[in-house]
């Protein structure tokens, strides 16, 4: 793995988490300035986090991205926002004193995440305390950014990491990697989703911005658990800012570029229904045919959102009537004369009239597999779509069950 | 309780569901012509008796009702079209030689409704069978009324019945009864939700099918246990025709009438999510103070549709991050600056920030009670909406992930 040149990472424990010695603050910080740019729930309850990390990008003079689990900083009113704020503040002065040679920091030059448990306040003290130990300990090696991507998990099982690095048109090396949390979309179990993408490519923030927001539409924005938008949802990248030697990417390189950086997106974003709380499939929802793009991914959707839908796939159970009528109430128009699924590749209803087919094959299809594969033609039109999503089991229910507040 | 004059049931059983003596064919038949009214199910793949039901309504011509358990004969194409159709032929026929003293029925005065699993051809000659004995037992009483709401229920552990009888200012006195089934939306395990409901009002077609929808928006459409909309949805009323000797209701009747017909409606619908598949807690949600009623039903859905809410009443967890953040997404404008939530009475937050409660006297609150109230004020406008919806624990999932086709 080659890590952008120009970038340090640092994750701690600082007490927040309840469990002794998790990583809960994570530190990632740019040499110079650089430029970030963000997307962020559309909970109209929005954290505090996300207000003021919204109001700051896109943005090219930025130094970072300070993150702490254990508590989203979500339904905490003005002293949820002033506690945000100072993050920033601490960030800013621990790194600057931390590394006095480079140009100190500002305190409105951070990104300020928060993931965990909505409606407590942060207990400052120890968030400060993490701020200041990250800031000592921020580093280029590979251990590092583990930490770092370590210090952002909350209910996740898995580790959630992407890299890639691209060679563009135009010759130039560049390095992208990426971070993410989320196993459910918030909760007392801590879950909210968080994402961070930083690469060495110089990118005005405009251009940053609109890279994010492509990739993000084809990729964390095609997931689910059990679709609970959360308060907290964010996901930023960090680049190498642009200068007279080394100016933003040409409209060439970008095209490349965009394509690693939508693919790095793809493959961390599948990890979080991947590591879905008690997950025992990924769910790959195809949709092909729809009037456009726009009406596919809600079809794709209406189908990852249906709890019977999840639990047919949970049991093995080749009940596609969940899935048929899972389309039909999606809220765009789709032709029933044609409609045609396939579960697994196994043919199972065309053009709106049912299949024979043996019911143990498709189940014993859906038990030997972690990926169940759903591909639904709904239409003669261009809209296509790709979601994935989780079963939905037992442990998912006792896990969300749990007193836990 | 009184039944409406001049309307006969029977239900029996005709082996169409797989539980020995299950009753599974049910008949609901007027004397003479009958009004009827229905509404159904929005979703696009939609079950042949719902295409034809909905063709033959508001109608002042009609019989009556024929419906089978066990099969919803949905997702069956063509010949699934010719099965319903053939099961209005086989009511007209049995009904008429069982009842030669009556004017005879014909085939296209029947409303046709199934429920049960989705994908497979009806077993025409049980289904038959079924009708022809159900013909031979049609009666006024209450067991046969009783039979009646038997056959139509699928997963359901409870009956689910109402009646009313209502004296209108006119003095005029009228009976209502109602039955109903669903437990989970569509499945393997049988439970589209149908209703029926028969009065002896006169009511002009045009009439029961307006009261029918007021009285279904306020009943029917609120209440959900996942929120699958299923292929099968139907809801209609049976009403006396009105003739010169009892013409249809004034417009004082009418209201007087419109609110037992809205008041038995809920009563019935909430018996629904009350025996959802598994469910331990009928969940009220109220919203108040949305921009209008659509707004504050959308919000109401949302919470509704929550599994994280769901699982957190399950667990008896205060954890009202869940239900805020709920009303956050609905996708219509609240005012987060005046959100504010009671849970079972106790308030837990007020314009936008936390208060302090005990979540030992939360917790005891959620346990000790089946129903939980949660009272939501979204803003300063005069919409409302009040729906009702299940916990989800792991019966349900165990329940609807089991191998069953």
């Amino acid at each position: 793995m080659k890590l952008p040149q120009g970038f340090r990472f640092a994750g701690v424990s600082a007490g927040i988490k309840s469990r002794q010695g998790a990583l809960d603050v994570t530190l990632i910080v740019s040499d110079s300035d650089c430029t970030a740019a963000g997307v962020y729930t559309t909970n109209q309850v929005v954290a505090a986090p996300v207000v003021l990390s919204r109001s700051r990008t896109p943005n090219e003079r930025f130094r970072g991205i300070v993150v702490n689990s254990g508590n989203a900083n979500a339904c905490t009113g003005s002293r949820g926002m002033n506690d945000a704020i100072e993050m920033g503040k601490i960030a800013a002065k621990a790194v600057s004193a931390a590394n006095p040679t480079q140009t100190a920091a500002s305190e409105d030059q951070w990104i300020v995440m928060s993931t965990g448990i909505i409606g407590r306040f942060l207990p400052m003290d120890k968030v400060a305390r993490g701020i200041e130990a990250a800031a000592k300990e921020l580093a280029t090696g590979e251990q590092a950014y583990l930490n770092a991507a370590d210090g952002i998990l909350t209910t996740d099982i898995a580790r959630k990491i992407g890299d890639r690095e691209v060679v563009l048109p135009s010759g130039k090396k560049v390095s992208i990697v990426g971070m993410a949390k989320g196993a459910g979309m918030i909760g007392p179990k801590m879950a909210t989703m968080l994402g961070c993408l930083i690469t060495d490519a110089a990118l005005s923030a405009i251009q940053a911005q609109r890279l994010l927001q492509q990739a993000a539409n084809r990729s964390f924005n095609c997931i689910s658990v059990e679709g609970h938008t959360s308060t907290n949802d964010s996901l930023v990248l960090l680049a190498s800012r642009p200068t007279e030697a080394s100016p933003a990417l040409s409209q060439e390189d970008e095209r490349t570029f965009a394509i690693a950086l939508t693919e790095i997106c793809i493959e961390i974003a599948k990890k979080i229904p991947d590591d879905g709380e008690g997950a025992t499939h990924l769910i790959e929802i195809d949709i092909d045919g729809a009037s456009n793009d726009a009406d596919a991914d809600k079809i794709a959707r209406s189908v990852a959102m249906s709890n019977l839908v999840k639990t047919a796939i949970t049991g093995g159970d080749p009940n596609w009537g969940r899935i048929v009528s899972a389309v039909g109430y999606a809220g765009v128009p789709i032709r029933p004369d044609v409609l045609s699924l396939h579960l697994n590749g196994i043919h199972l209803f065309d053009k709106g009239e049912p299949l024979p087919f043996s019911a143990a094959e498709v189940s014993s299809s859906i038990k030997s597999r972690k990926l169940t594969k759903i591909d639904l033609l709904v239409g003669y039109g261009a809209g296509k779509a790709t979601h994935w999503t989780t079963d939905l089991n037992t442990e998912y229910v006792r896990f969300n069950s749990e007193y836990t507040t």
